[in-house]
């Protein structure tokens, strides 16, 4: 101890003139400082802080701490310090001498019991008594598995807070939890110990050169960018990270992880809210910036099981069999590889993909965010005599080169036919070495491509923003948790999902590759597994059946299939309907099972004569339009909201009048039968889609209820035994006025009821839809197997 | 004469064995037979017509006819005749007899007078009767200018009629008229003489092989396209005819017509027709294709100015000083070059460019077809490691490939990962010679690439087709009339537009490179001249006047910059109202100047948060909704149908209650106002858009009626000078409670009413506009120059 307040003496009194006042002294505490991240980068990070901060009036003291016992951590710490280098642009002798300096400047501590602390604190408070020094803070970097965090977090708390006046900066690595609810609990136990912020979690990708140059790129091409940062110009987005390595000997760590916890959900995420997110005005305002990111992460669409692809290499299980002494019969579901595609529910993003994707034993090692822009341009030369520099048809892209793969540097690359950026000149120059290599299909001549004038690394930078209160480069609390919160929901659905088996490296060929279909992601060749299940049902061999059930029509087959058949057959009845009339009269009903159908005639039946057809409601629940449990509300979201029907054709039940629900004085059902009457001739609809409840109930009439089962009313009020109790629903004796009435029965929950509608005759009262016989008219009914067959 | 007889007495006799019964005989009639298109391509067709179908049971004569004298006319129609060749593949012996016996049934006609119309029917009743043939039909072939068409139609329906029971085809050549009113005249003319079935228009395009082909690959390729063919996948379509040649020669028929015209109008969008109509089920139906056809036509976009880009050759001006003896200072405003682009109204193609384009003097003369599929995928492989047929990163792409350019042939060409597509065995042939060649950014060993076995002239593939009477191949009126319907705007709006000059060939560079900019066209490059004009006004550097007016805010500007700046501003007061509140609350009114808002609106503004807008009426016409007199159909029609706009969100006024018009016991004034209180905070409106009449009315507040100018009713019925009478309107104490209020007036009828508003002070009885004084609220007017400055 005494060697290192002689070091600090030393070095103080060795201060050059031009160094400013003394700013006060900071003490650095490395926890696990001996181990592999403390080794590779962190004390190589701090000896880089010192170097750089020397002259600029703190003084420093370093303390690695760890568990073992205090020679041979010292011991063991000192080899790590040995190797301390320089970059090449050091001058030789001043970097032994800074070296020389750092390495009196540090101690090790053994740290384990509550007493290790307090002596660490004394030790400290000593030297600053001794030194007459003021102190300006503390930093403790914890670089151990988070599961001692809580236990040191309180040692320091109780025991090593600097004295009034000066901060406290704990830094903390990853893993931040492993799901929401474990990620809130940590959180919740930190904040015990610590306020915000005095905490700086690490996300190293952000300390990459190349990420951590997009903000300051896009603010400083504001004039580039701002006409073409936005769904109308961006075509998509690539955010990628892939890797040769696999995970043999971090199989315990990897098993539980995986490859979406230990690379998309923080680093890819992270690197997409930077691309996403509003610019604030001023991005120095560390707030504003962490305000606009935390904005961009609320703004993110859901994830679902069909957003994302997964994979794993086939090494992976035998890996994890071996280091977790696993059986034979042990099979793994952790995802090494994943493909997300996310979407931002903003005017600037709608609509355009984020594609996030990682993976370990892949064919080659690259970091890369790429923005692709729209081709909107028709070039009228022959290709042969474009000039690349102005030809407006070449692509159009942005990248961020994080490192590795060919370029094997950090960079930013922006299409000669985009603009020439503005780079940062004393940090970033521009370089056109290797003009012919081949980047994203173009050769390099074809970009502007810049370099850091220094490379510089991810730890080191942080470091330096921690010694600079640059918490933009951290993730805070609020940011962690909603991370968390958006990805939680995937991990869950994909966790009992077989991720696809792939070889490693370039064996894998295009077994990875995957493609979007709408929201949708899937790979684009089949898995070859699965070429062997000849049974597998496409689109080109389904068989439905067509047969009879209580003398209508059935077709029966599988979900899908019986969806897609029964949503030709209803545009082949539309399109009679308007070759006979001119418009087409259509009433559906509530419930789950139609939004399937409306799902399908949104995305497939592209010659649906919408802008001809008028739609109607069999019932309606009362409650307001716009209540999510509105029929007309679901209606809204699975189908109007694709396609484009007149605002005169949609016919909602009026069962919001005078701002009250179905009060029977406002006599909703008579004015909806007016309107029935003065536009559908002979107040017979085209067609009436209906279901079936497990009770025998169709629209909205119930067993055990004579409303709606007879007389000359077209529109009734009637109760459901289950809520929102009060219903508007066409009657059936109306509904059998209909030209075709088709009924929809998906599902083994309909199964009873079916075969009991089997058997028995036409009993409205018990079963009302055993009342469905159109008069004059056809009836369908469409029943998948489950519900046909059991 | 007697020697042509004797040739059919020789040929009848010589028929072979195996022909099948005598089904009659044909006369073809070949006007204008010693013209340039005879010459080149009408005698070769109907030499190879005679060679296919002279087994087939129909015996045929030719009569060439043309204004030149019997004996001159006769040598040079045999001097054509003389050169007729066989393809390569047909044996010389039998290709020397069948053109003998061709010569031999081919006569000259001198056709100048009504009566030598009588002698050559006369001729073919002689023929008929001395040989005992059954007629079976005539067809005659204008291959004349236009305006001869009515005099010898006359003279054929008069004279030449064919026997009862017998059929009639008039084959006609473009041009079919300059414009929709040219054109519906000369349909009209043509409609005294003959029947709709009877008249063949060619459009030789149809004729082309890969033309010809496209409603076959698609019906043939259902399977692969059905899913693709849409604005999901589909990408962008361009439809190219480049030619290298210039007009010379050709100025007094260019100069009246230009590109569009003499390519655009028909060709490519013939073309652009068979891509994007809907498929019929049987596309043998010819009627079913047709009627197709129309309908596409029908739901074009309107063409604006801005949807197309022209230019016009250097030399092209002076071409036509010289060929059309015009003096040093004639300048040619007729367009050699233009891209147009077209949107599709449906819900297969909406949003999906289709670029047509055309010129001369270009690069290269080359004739495509291509269909641009999205790219929806992500390889996970490197670049270098790719395997073109399977990677899904490569482009996606359908080319039907015209003719000329780098493969100098026709053929369809479709990207190997698309699909293998299904081609006619006997007609087309898959090729792989060439596989390095480059189209369309990739190598040819890219693409699946089928060229026709046989390639055939376009005119005999027609003179097929007439002699088979598929009248799919050809112009119907309807067709014609619609194509000009959809062209004539856009052809009146550039009529006065300079085009932008470029050198011709290889040195036009990128100088007619365009781009679209939402729906709009514009060359990439700024035009070098237009550098000079420094005056010239662009969006970015227009000035409007803002000063007062009335005490109140004033801005004035050119209509169509101060319309672009009411949008700015009005998607600026949106977008702090969905800032402020979640929801923006906006109140129309009706009339005319807000029309061209609503389409800048649609166009222009799409960061407009429409999802959060809520739409409300100021005033609205006692008609039902559906009314074209409704304010609310007129906003539905020019601003609903193209943004999305929840239902919810739309509040129409109700003045249809009850099946009934603005009666006062349905209390409709009511109703509005408590929708209001309901939905908007403290009942006062974001934004509220008013005109002024000339009459110095706003909203329906008529002068010298105090119904809406006082009291505390929101809403009121009141009534107006002009039909219809019945309005409701917004009161004037309620406009005076919004916290913004702009107010638009365009057009120098304004003039006379501004410069009064301008003095009067605050007299809403006279003059109800004065009345408009936001209490707390801002109010601004806008106001083009010729309604402040008349």
């Amino acid at each position: 101890m005494l060697r290192a307040v002689l070091c600090v003496i030393f070095l103080l009194r060795a201060l050059p003139a031009s160094a400013k006042e003394s700013r006060g002294h900071i003490s650095v505490v490395l926890l696990g400082a001996t181990g592999d991240l403390a080794k590779k980068y962190l004390w190589q990070g701090l000896f880089q802080l010192y170097r750089d901060e020397v002259s600029n009036g703190h003084s420093f003291t370093f303390h690695g701490a760890a568990l073992t016992a205090p020679e041979p951590g010292q011991k063991m710490m000192f080899e790590v310090l040995k190797n301390l280098a320089c970059p090449p642009d050091e001058h030789p002798t001043r970097c032994a001498v800074l070296k020389d300096q750092f390495l009196k400047l540090s101690q090790y501590y053994q740290l384990r019991t509550a007493e290790n602390y307090t002596v660490l604190n004394r030790e400290i408070e000593t030297l600053l008594e001794q030194e007459g020094l003021e102190e300006a803070g503390r930093i403790f970097y914890f670089s151990v598995p988070p599961f001692a965090y809580a236990e040191i977090a309180g040692h320091i708390n109780s025991s090593c807070r600097p004295r009034p006046g000066a901060w406290l900066r704990v830094v903390l690595e990853k893993p931040f939890g492993h799901d929401l609810e474990s990620a809130q609990q940590l959180a919740a136990e930190l904040r015990n110990f610590f306020k915000e912020e005095e905490m700086y979690r690490v996300d190293h990708y952000l300390g990459k050169q190349a990420v951590a140059h997009i903000l300051p790129f896009r603010d400083q091409n504001r004039q580039f960018l701002d006409p073409i940062w936005n769904r109308h110009h961006v075509e998509r987005v690539e955010i990628v990270l892939k890797e040769t390595v696999d995970a043999k000997g971090r199989a315990s760590f990897y098993e539980q992880y995986g490859v979406i916890r230990d690379v998309l959900q923080n680093h890819l995420t992270e690197v997409m809210m930077y691309l996403a997110m509003e610019l604030p005005a001023n991005i120095s305002s560390t707030e504003d910036v962490l305000q606009h990111k935390l904005q961009t992460f609320k703004s993110l669409q859901g994830l679902e099981k069909t957003s994302a692809v997964i994979g794993q290499y086939q090494a992976y299980t035998s890996q994890v069999q071996e280091e977790l002494q696993k059986a034979q019969n042990y099979f793994s579901m952790t995802p090494t590889f994943a493909g997300v595609l996310i979407h931002v529910d903003s005017l600037r993003w709608e609509g355009v993909p984020f594609i996030l994707t990682s993976g370990k034993a892949l064919d080659e090692r690259v970091g890369y965010i790429r923005v692709l822009f729209k081709n909107r341009a028709y070039c009228t030369q022959s290709e042969a005599l474009r000039d690349a520099e102005h030809s407006q048809c070449k692509a159009k892209q942005i990248i961020f080169y994080i490192g590795h793969g060919e370029l094997n540097s950090p960079a930013v690359l922006v299409s000669r036919n985009l603009f020439r950026p503005v780079m940062p000149e004393g940090s970033w120059r521009e370089v056109t070495d290797r003009p012919q290599m081949h980047l994203f299909g173009q050769p390099l001549s074809d970009y502007y491509v810049y370099s850091p004038m220094k490379e510089r690394d991810a730890y080191a930078m942080l470091i330096s923003s921690i010694y600079h209160a640059r918490k933009d480069f951290f993730i805070t609390t609020e940011n962690l948790l909603a991370s968390w919160e958006f990805w939680t929901p995937l991990l869950d659905s994909i966790s009992h999902q077989a991720p696809r088996l792939y070889p490693g490296g370039r064996e894998n060929q295009h077994l990875l590759d995957f493609e979007m279909l709408g929201q949708e992601l899937s790979f684009t060749l089949a898995e070859p597994v699965e070429l062997l299940h000849t049974s597998k049902q496409t689109p080109d061999d389904y068989q439905t059946i067509q047969t009879k059930f209580r003398n209508s029509s059935l077709v029966s087959a599988w979900p899908e299939e019986l969806v897609s058949q029964l949503a030709s057959d209803l545009e082949a009845v539309a399109a009679r309907a308007v070759a006979r009339s001119g418009e087409f009269h259509l009433a559906v009903s509530g419930g789950s099972s139609p939004v399937v159908l409306f799902q399908r005639l949104a995305k497939h039946h592209y010659g649906f004569p919408w802008k001809r057809t008028h739609l109607w409601l069999v019932d309606e629940r009362c409650v307001p339009l716009t209540d999510p449990e509105s029929n007309f509300c679901s209606l809204h979201n699975h189908l109007l909201q694709h396609v484009r029907l007149p605002y005169f054709n949609l016919h909602p039940m009026p069962v919001h009048l005078n701002w009250r629900l179905c009060v029977e004085e406002d006599q909703g059902p008579e004015l909806y039968a007016e309107e029935i009457a003065a536009l559908v001739t002979n107040a017979s609809f085209d067609l009436i889609l209906l279901g079936v409840g497990a009770d025998g109930h169709t629209a909205s009439l119930f067993p055990r209820s004579s409303s709606g089962l007879g007389g000359d009313q077209a529109v009734v009020l009637t109760e459901s035994p289950v809520k929102p109790h009060q219903r508007m629903s066409l009657s059936l004796p109306f509904i059998n006025k209909a030209r075709q009435v088709f009924i929809l029965v998906l599902g083994r929950g309909k199964h009873e009821i079916i075969t009991l509608l089997s058997r028995v005759g036409n009993e409205p009262k018990k079963w009302p839809i055993s009342g469905v016989r159109p008069s004059s008219g056809q009836l369908v009914w469409y029943m998948d197997y489950e519900a046909l067959l059991g």
